[in-house]
């Protein structure tokens, strides 16, 4: 399964190393001019250029619109899109051909399909989202006209995490720091952590807060079309996401019902909830507030440790994969996270 | 939306007061003998008679099967079910008409529909996951065939968790226990602070651990049909759940590289991970190991203190919702986590 | 496949002989008061007893409704629906347990299923189409509020057509005709023809005209959502038809270009087309004139006369399948094709 | 909505004018190797260049694939291709910026939209078919492993015929023949009518028969899912079908139950059906005979001679479209017919 989404339906292809990702935007409105810098800008915060501690692999990002645009303005029709892989004749990767490195996708991919494209991981590679990044972009253009805004930031790294949680600071800031942190001291325990982290060839974890605000009341679906729950598959369908939480989130087990509970009352003659602590959504439905919403990324399994593994002719091996790659998962992430919440908003509010 | 899965299709529908909750299977493989007094087993176990700090109130759980089972073995047509609401003249709800009890849906259905069913939540209630325990046990007999085993039970209510996390215990004792704990000590402590928390009419948050045992490596899809997608989507449509975790889940985040992925090795000839920090699932394909995951739930919204809210005529009001509710919602929520699981396995599997 | 339409998604479930048959409507609009009388009155268009020459088997149409609706009014949940079965245990179907009765789906059930009712043709039994009307009947009384009509009537009967294929007559006469045909002289006619077939034993097919007024321009999508894509769908799932075809229809290929075409014109300042043979869609979308569309019934196929077949256990048998069927299903298909046409209209048009 | 199929999901994009024309095939098994001058072969039979009266337009067929495909294998990824469109630079269409050509769907795109692509028809035009044919000719390879051929031939151009129906012919000449028609004589009629017609500067409409054999008993599901449910939906999205038949077809109405009704016996020990009047499908199952489907092409909408209409700019205009187009639409329609039933049988297989 390769398309997301009901109304706003996503398809995504292309392998790592094949000859190009991209994607397929159908459903998206006739008549909306198309900002291409802004989807540029979108994908230059995805590019580990743009982030710290971030592969140094050059990963071309030169989009070419293929259908569903004419003079700049949407037709109605499929947007389709591609960029091109331009590394995929530099490298070998012939000794990866039979290895399957752990914590990747390559020993499961070979049991399901019984072939894979085994040069960078394939279809499992994470440099699929950079089609997400496109898509996401015309979908946040259409929902910035709907008055919808969304933010979304690092709020941990290891065991370093912003003082207050999710609180909204300067998000200004966000898509300036290279660790897409809104907190500068923050940041730099994070950066610290990460030269360490670097310098012994390991990889950590991390996490991705989502604020989407502007969101009316009365948005989402009871029962199977929750809005946490398309919010849920959106963020979950991201590489390496372990977690996903709303609201209270993992703390909810340890909360009481009084403390848990947000009360109401009319503001300046406004039904106003005066705590968040459901996260913008109750019984799948948006309440007004802002959605507020986390995902936790697990520690890039690409590490220049040696690590036990087997291979498909039926040996333990060691392998040591190699040193282009992140650190952390979370702030290249960012953009991802929000590229998938404005699919999603995109989709529902359609 | 009203219908989960694509292969496997259930439709669910009923208001917690209307004339009946029930659900239609769509996509049952026909020639498998039903096992009636299995599906009473499980909704036995999502019942209030079966679990200790539930709400008094007794719910019919008499199943009525109006569809797709002829001589008591499936035809493979749709399997339409449904059970009577036999509460719904007894109690006067009149008083909550216009009212928004903090912390239930009431406000936003109000706003998306304009119109609703105020008798006990109506659509929104937690009475509709009755349905999903029918529709599950079906799921389940099928699954059992094919050698998978799902076992769910509470791991943490408030601060009182299972000692080891998510190690499969005595999972013969679940069904057996009142509070749906394997382990008599955690349970014992579980139930003192329960009695304590509903001594002052408050309710508390919880968690529910789901492992799959059983299933072969190879199951799921990449990109957007991925296991932990589809997990995420089933557990997070269940009401008062905030947070899906798998594998590290949250705690991902303050991990290693080193340290997060799973070494292979061949073992008596069969690849093995020798840990299984992945949760069972690399690239959103089963990895053959068993699949862990967690739900966390909010506390019970319904409390039994007063509370600040607004009603729809424009007035800031007071409302105490009453005791005849659950405390915590993780023990009955563990039947239905179970089969929300085997919903969304038969659905990949078939 | 037991579901149909994207929006509004309508589920139908049950055997011809089993508890019940009935329907799940998902997606239908909160605040609608739904017209119960009028509902009933689509169902009399169906039964036998409003219609000449059809089987005298009462079959129950009583309609309860399970979900959904309060108060009289449509709370925007899924509305549930049953009518009961009451035949199912007067007649003894045991002698076509393990008969194949020609041209019925007995045969091709038993292959894909290796299982099945054998009573009264099970879930392939017309029995079904009861629940398709009350959904249609929920449809169309949305539809009346946005200015569509419906009208679909008996052309074809054998030989006997209306003489100026599909124009409008008088539509008032269609519910009051026990053949449903809007031309006195032309039901005179298959009234001789159906009263020497049924002297016969035999049975004989038919055709129904479906007209759509009201629908603005628009209404339809490019490429696999065009509008006669759905109402060919639509049409084509109901038991016994044929062929579906639109404007034009089968004729279209001995037309040229030059009389195929519908000029326009500006007519009292509006855009106009001057003649209709696209049938009101072009390119998949709706032009603003009617949709005319129909379909052609084969004989309806239990004939009372003797009939070469296969057993489940081997031989070769004769059969006699009995008199108590309809002799043509074209006047109770009026109503069906009705109820399919508006779940369509109104699922375009949500 | 640019996706057709569950299983199977071919997402088709691009204007005709535009960058490029392609599509997305999702769900293709892994492990296939393609034979890519199979697709150019079945490409060759839908080009103006392999027809007579077709286009002098010289439309290019070159397909670059993009993802799916790794040393000509299949991956179990999505295979998306792109096919660029060369002449549109060439044209000069800006006459036709604001005129709305008969029997085009130029108008209703504009009310839909309010914004197109005039140049050549934009989405609405027939090169979109192009994808189409790729993506078949990928299915067709794979149904060919299951032992399933389809047959689709010109079975009537205007008022000439194939003499005896659908009954299959010498197959093998169909390719070969320009207008992709079995039988010789009829061929020639067939030529001398368009010769003709073209003459005047006019079009005619035709039909095409589609015949498939080799499908087992079984395939195909009841009410919402039947096969000749699934065939209607995909040959009514081809542009220009008004009508979709199957087994007696529009004849249905003019037959008796015992002509109709297929009887049957045991030939060999096997269930065999004595004659095919069901066309291949019983109860929307298939038989296990011959599938046998129709689809009626009203004539091409661009005609040499003037026509009344209107533009955008509140005119009543006449417009003469010109001159390089095909005369009649089924010859080429004949390898779009096939690659439409292609795709649809691998989605039911799968």
């Amino acid at each position: 399964m390769n398309t997301f989404g009901e109304k706003l339906r996503f398809t995504s292809f292309g392998e790592s190393h094949g000859v190009a990702v991209g994607g397929v935007l159908d459903g998206y409105p006739a008549g909306i001019s198309v900002d291409f810098s802004f989807i540029q800008k979108e994908l230059f915060l995805r590019s580990p250029s743009s982030v710290m501690h971030a592969t140094q692999r050059i990963e071309s990002e030169n989009v070419e619109y293929l259908s569903g645009i004419f003079n700049g303005v949407s037709l109605g029709t499929p947007i389709a899109f591609i960029i091109r892989n331009e590394n995929n004749k530099i490298e070998d990767y012939s000794h990866l051909k039979d290895v399957f490195r752990p914590g990747h996708a390559d020993y499961t991919y070979q049991v399901k399909y019984g072939y894979r494209d085994y040069r960078g991981g394939g279809r499992a590679s994470a440099r699929e989202t950079v089609s997400r990044v496109v898509a996401g972009a015309l979908a946040y253009q259409w929902l910035l006209k709907k008055g919808v805004k969304i933010y979304s930031f690092v709020d941990t790294i290891g065991n370093v995490s912003l003082p207050n949680g999710y609180v909204v600071r300067d998000m200004d800031r966000v898509e300036a720091s290279p660790l897409r942190c809104p907190d500068m001291d923050t940041e730099k325990k994070m950066n610290s952590l990460l030269n360490e982290i670097a310098s012994k060839g390991n990889t950590i974890g991390g996490a991705v807060t989502c604020i989407i605000k502007g969101l009316p009341a009365g948005v989402g679906n009871p029962i199977f079309g929750k809005l946490q729950q398309m919010l849920a598959s959106a963020f979950m369908s991201i590489p390496a996401a372990k977690c996903f939480e709303y609201g209270l989130g993992h703390n909810a087990a340890n909360f009481l019902g009084s403390d848990s509970n947000d009360a109401m009352a009319f503001v300046d003659g406004a039904p106003k909830f005066l705590s968040n602590n459901a996260g913008g959504i109750l019984g799948g439905i948006s309440t007004g507030e802002d959605i507020v919403c986390r995902v936790v990324f697990k520690p890039i399994s690409s590490i220049g440790m040696e690590q036990d593994t087997i291979n498909n002719c039926g040996d333990n091996v060691k392998i040591r994969v190699g040193g282009r790659h992140d650190i952390c998962a979370a702030p290249r992430a960012v953009a991802v996270v929000k590229a998938m919440a404005a699919i999603t908003l995109m989709d529902v509010l359609l």
